[in-house]
């Protein structure tokens, strides 16, 4: 990987005299100081330099080649790579499977010519790599990018679309209001794909925080591992959410994109800070490689030249959690000192009255130095005007002083437009956030509150936790009734073995039987059809609870008899008091494999669906922190007067399932919906297995 | 009103050769082409107009006086106003009620001397009035806000806070990409609040859309019957929502803050856009100043020169409810002619290939033609990158191209700093709303969405629809238990006159009694203890339900009766078949009066409350609407087979108690928790009427 981005030597095959050929050559020229070689064969020299007609007259070994023709031409360039023995080539060209079939077959054939010959891709359809402190530009975009000078620093990016790279490269350099580290587009990800280069630039020494651009995740499992084990922030933008949305997808990279709240969940539980937007995605970035290591508890000290923005301040921060302080008793003697003798000093500071007093920028000062002191106080967020006088804030004193009091600062910023820019350069010199929003800078402050420095995890590969020899793969054949979608009856069974709590019940086949079962179990009962491969009972009316006499019984029974038209079997089924329902779940999916899913069931999930997810099999610690993540969370410690869920129990289930769905490679989905939860403990009381098919391999729904 | 913006002659109490005293004088001279008197008896002239020792010696008429002295001191220049006969005054300076209780004594005393004296009173504690296109500057604020020019245009401002409104102003004109009409600053509000000056705006025929930051709002019912009765849009950001927000707010504007949901309810009830941070208000306000009339429903269409970019939109259009719209097989033939052979052409439209083959304005400016002609398209989003290239995209033929086929279009904008600079400006002028990041493009298009163009109501008092007379204050009181908190039984029956469908139930003084009504309404029944002026029934163990047999009937009893030792009354109650739960309530608000509550209840609402307001009395069509608004709508047409709700039953209720509440002025609240709803049906279960205290009075909270 390290010679992609430090090749001794680049050929660039179709390098011309015009557009993308041309730039390709002249962005080399900018600050590359290796050997650069244009092949093509319409030329003798380019921008000076003299040129191949092919790349194997090259005289000297060539480190990387980036290739630029027309795609039909692409797979003869790449035989041409081969055969003068280059192991990196960047396929910068569009026209792949990102247009069709087409596309997909010319790229299909590269990759074959790659595997035979050992080639390494980066691409095709992609902008390449910048490397913005060495001054590297492999890459066709327009040498406009560096026209306005380069801000060197330590956030690297990834995206995945290339014209977005470049015209975001352009955006945030010609600012200068942010340090770049490296900016890989990787485009189609034929080869190398997100997971190669997070962990390069994991390991990378330059860099501090990754931020992605991704419109697929083709080894979604993978990455979850890479980022869960991550010391450093990552922050992901994730294109595809919506139905639409995933469309467009497939058209666009040929990738399909996964179940989002699934791929959300997943990654939200590796540490992975997740954005909805392209600028906001560079706050969080800016912000975690500012700001890494404040506390979701931390207190915030509010000073602000107006008490509405404080005010305004305080409901954004409070909505995301934060603990608006108090300030201390001789902070606020201290602040009374800079103000004028009529106004009470609080918490948000409107500092408005001492700068008439002091002047704008002594006041600013004296009141950051006092706060800063301040015991109570984690973080100072400073409400900041620039551009209605001349005295200038010193930023970098400002820093100092932050930092050595172990605080964290943060700015928002209005005022005229070229002295906040001025402002913002310096304070990005210094290492300050400056935020033209004030939700962003909470919001950011939020993500920063998240993210947990961790110690990285030992092994990346899955530690499957269940002895599989136990449980072989012929005897779960064995027990397969045939049929994809086991019914509720066979469900649990299998569910029990695994020491998952399920429900009292018995089959029956007359109703004398089930006269008898409810007499022994105990009225009220549940009566319930069970059909061959249907999941909607309650839809079909074959499930009918709350059966509280003989005679009911007796009707009901007849009722379910007539409906199954000799199929399936009859179920009884003590009836459950419910305090309320959770939904648990086991799926496969194509890009993350064996998953669990934990959320909030019955009526509470009509309302919006609250169901988070893990990579499964998962240990106990880790199925407790699934439980804590949902939304509704408060609702597990037990409203309206009810027992506290005993989270250990569903740890166990969830850590069960996990196992289970793990242990049989051939189960794509499991549901055990509803969960009841009744006094605190959770008692399964249906379920459904559904095994793998060709048709449903594409279809990863939850069947309710 | 008229007068404050267009007053014939100022006079300036407070005038002086530095600071705000100084910066009045030149922002006067600025651009206000009326006579100006600076006051002050220790300077005869300030630059270079003549200045008078007081306000009395002005041998001129003055239509206004701008006051910026000590606020000591204001009150003997506010008698010299007085006496000199001026009718409007302008105080300006600080120090009156947001800084406590010695500064409240020096407001109340201004007022006084006002009313004496029929003088209106602008703040104190505000930065007075700009109007922009006049070059109005009647402010101390500093003068380099117009230093960098101004762009007149027709949104006006409305800002509590003064500071703010100043930097603000500064922000937004320096960066020339918004029109300003008026910015008013109200401050204190002592006399004029915001609900003259939203009158007034909504008048000014120079003003398309008013835009508040609001700290609290004195006479809320006022401003939300203005509100619904404006033909423009209205944008309110509110501060003091949260609990530390209200407290400051408390402290720096002396104006107690509302129940925020509340008040976001009965605004966006009366057709308020609501926003949530200072930049953003603006955005909504500008979309809306261009785009006012797109609709909800609307179709539309991206051009995006990045595929992950495309698809972030979809997502985020499809979240706000937006329909991405399928391109007519006409239009996609007419693309393929601008697009490579390979390029398959869908929505969002991936403009970079054309862009590749046409060059990049060419590529834009076909496409946005062709796109613009499509029957299926109403909203066109593009996504353009500036400073990469040197062509010019031509805005003004691209508006009227837009305009003449009857639609909208909104840009995305990244690229390189001054060219997106002079582009934003360019299209400010062309009328084009541009936007920085993409998600908040889509919020202001849902804003504009949801802002339905009115005829104007007729009347902005009270049309009470109930015939006050029919239930006099005496009968009322005559019916009082002399408990400020009537018990279930007392409330149920004053709803049940009202029309109020409530459950079945019976006051029982014996066993033997309560069995006897048991057989009557049968098994299974309900049995809670009334303690009065208790609200919290099931908490004390009050509430027994599905008491099933006459042996668990003596059982609870005797459990009930020995909880009341003596005191309150036993209930019994048919055991009502539950759906789902509504949660219904009557509030008398400080600043809204009467108002109506309508949400989820029971189970659905402990996740995360879903309720809505609106002005009480209100008509069955305006009980509808309430009933709609809710977030969980969508669960109301019935979910898990349920039958969908019958609306009219419950708008009955809501018109109901909405008439009970406000014909009753000693109601402070009404609970009707929960409306239990079966088949459909809606049936008061449990209700609690709670007259008015003092204590009360500041406590506006919902007991459940």
């Amino acid at each position: 990987m390290d010679t992609f981005f430090h090749p001794a030597s680049i050929a660039v095959v179709g390098a011309s005299d015009r557009r993308g050929g041309y730039q390709i050559i002249k962005n080399l020229l900018y600050g590359y100081g290796g050997a650069i070689y244009p092949v093509n064969p319409f030329h003798t020299e380019i921008q000076g330099i003299p040129c191949f007609s092919y790349i194997e007259d090259i005289p000297c070994d060539v480190d990387m080649a980036i290739i630029f023709v027309p795609a039909a031409l692409v797979p003869s360039a790449l035989e041409g790579c081969a055969r003068k023995g280059v192991s990196r080539v960047m396929i910068q060209s569009a026209g792949f499977a990102e247009v069709g079939d087409e596309g997909k077959t010319i790229q299909d054939r590269c990759m074959v010519i790659a595997k035979e010959s050992g080639i390494r891709i980066w691409g095709p359809n992609c902008m390449g790599l910048v490397d913005v402190p060495r001054r590297h530009f492999f890459t066709f975009m327009s040498p406009r990018i560096y026209e306005d000078g380069l801000i060197p620093g330590r956030i690297s990016l990834i995206a995945q679309s290339g014209m977005l790279s470049a015209a975001f490269l352009a955006d945030l350099m010609s600012r200068k209001t942010i340090g770049i580290g490296k900016v890989c587009s990787i485009g189609n990800k034929a080869d190398l794909d997100e997971c190669d280069l997070l962990e390069y630039l994991l390991e990378d020494t330059e860099t501090d925080v990754v931020a992605l651009y991704l419109e697929s995740t083709s080894r979604g499992r993978l990455f979850a591992k890479i980022a869960a084990g991550a010391t450093k922030p990552i922050v992901v933008l994730k294109g595809g959410r919506s139905k639409k949305g995933a469309r467009a997808a497939m058209s666009h990279t040929s990738s399909l994109s996964g179940n989002s709240r699934l791929l959300d969940g997943v990654l939200q539980m590796s540490g992975v800070i997740l954005a909805n937007d392209f600028h906001q995605m560079i706050d969080l970035a800016r912000t975690l490689a500012m700001i890494p290591d404040v506390t979701p508890a931390c207190r915030v000290a509010i000073l602000t030249f107006s008490g509405g923005a404080g005010i305004l301040s305080c409901d954004l921060l409070e909505k995301h959690g934060f603990n608006i302080t108090q300030l201390s008793e001789s902070t606020k003697r201290a602040l009374g000192g800079i103000f004028p003798d009529w106004m009470p000093v609080a918490n948000p500071v409107d500092l408005y009255p001492a700068m008439e007093l002091q002047g704008r920028v002594s006041a600013y000062d004296k009141a950051i130095s006092i706060v800063l002191e301040d015991p109570n106080v984690d973080v100072l967020l400073v409400h900041y005007v620039e551009g209605l006088a001349d005295e200038i804030l010193d930023l970098n004193a400002l820093k100092k002083k932050t930092d050595s009091a172990g605080k964290a600062v943060l700015f928002w910023l209005i005022g005229r437009r070229e002295s906040t820019r001025l402002f913002r350069c310096e304070a990005q010199r210094c290492g300050i956030p400056v935020y033209g929003e004030i939700f962003r800078a909470v919001e950011c402050l939020s993500a920063a509150g998240r993210f947990q420095r961790r110690e990285g995890v030992e092994d990346i590969i899955d530690g499957n936790t269940v002895p599989l020899s136990e449980y072989s793969q012929k005897e779960f054949a064995f027990r397969s009734t045939g049929e994809r979608i086991w019914d509720e009856y066979d469900s649990k069974r299998l569910l029990a073995e695994w020491h998952i709590p399920v429900v009292e019940d018995k089959l029956v086949d007359t109703l004398s039987e089930a006269e008898k079962v409810a007499g022994d179990i105990g009225f009220p009962v549940v009566l319930k059809g069970l059909i061959p491969g249907q999941v909607h009972k309650t839809e079909s009316g074959l499930v009918h609870l709350g059966i509280a006499t003989r005679m009911e019984l007796k009707d009901t029974y007849q009722k379910i008899q007539k409906k199954l038209e000799g199929r399936g079997r009859i179920l009884i089924q003590r009836q459950v008091e419910t305090d309320y329902e959770l939904i648990v779940g086991f799926i496969r999916d194509d890009q993350f494999g064996p998953c669990i899913m934990f959320g909030l069931g019955g009526v509470l999930s009509e309302f919006q669906p609250d169901v988070v997810f893990a990579l499964a099999p998962l240990k106990e610690s880790e199925a407790l922190e699934l439980i804590s993540s949902i939304r509704g969370s408060r609702l597990l410690q037990g409203f309206r007067g009810m027992a506290p869920l005993k989270r250990e129990f569903v740890a166990q289930i969830l850590v069960n399932l996990g196992n289970l769905g793990t242990a049989y490679s051939q189960i794509q989905q499991v549901d055990i919906n509803p969960v009841v939860v009744n006094a605190g403990f959770p008692l399964a009381v249906d379920a459904a297995i559904i095994l793998k098919s060709v048709k449903l391999r594409h279809e990863n729904k939850f069947h309710a």
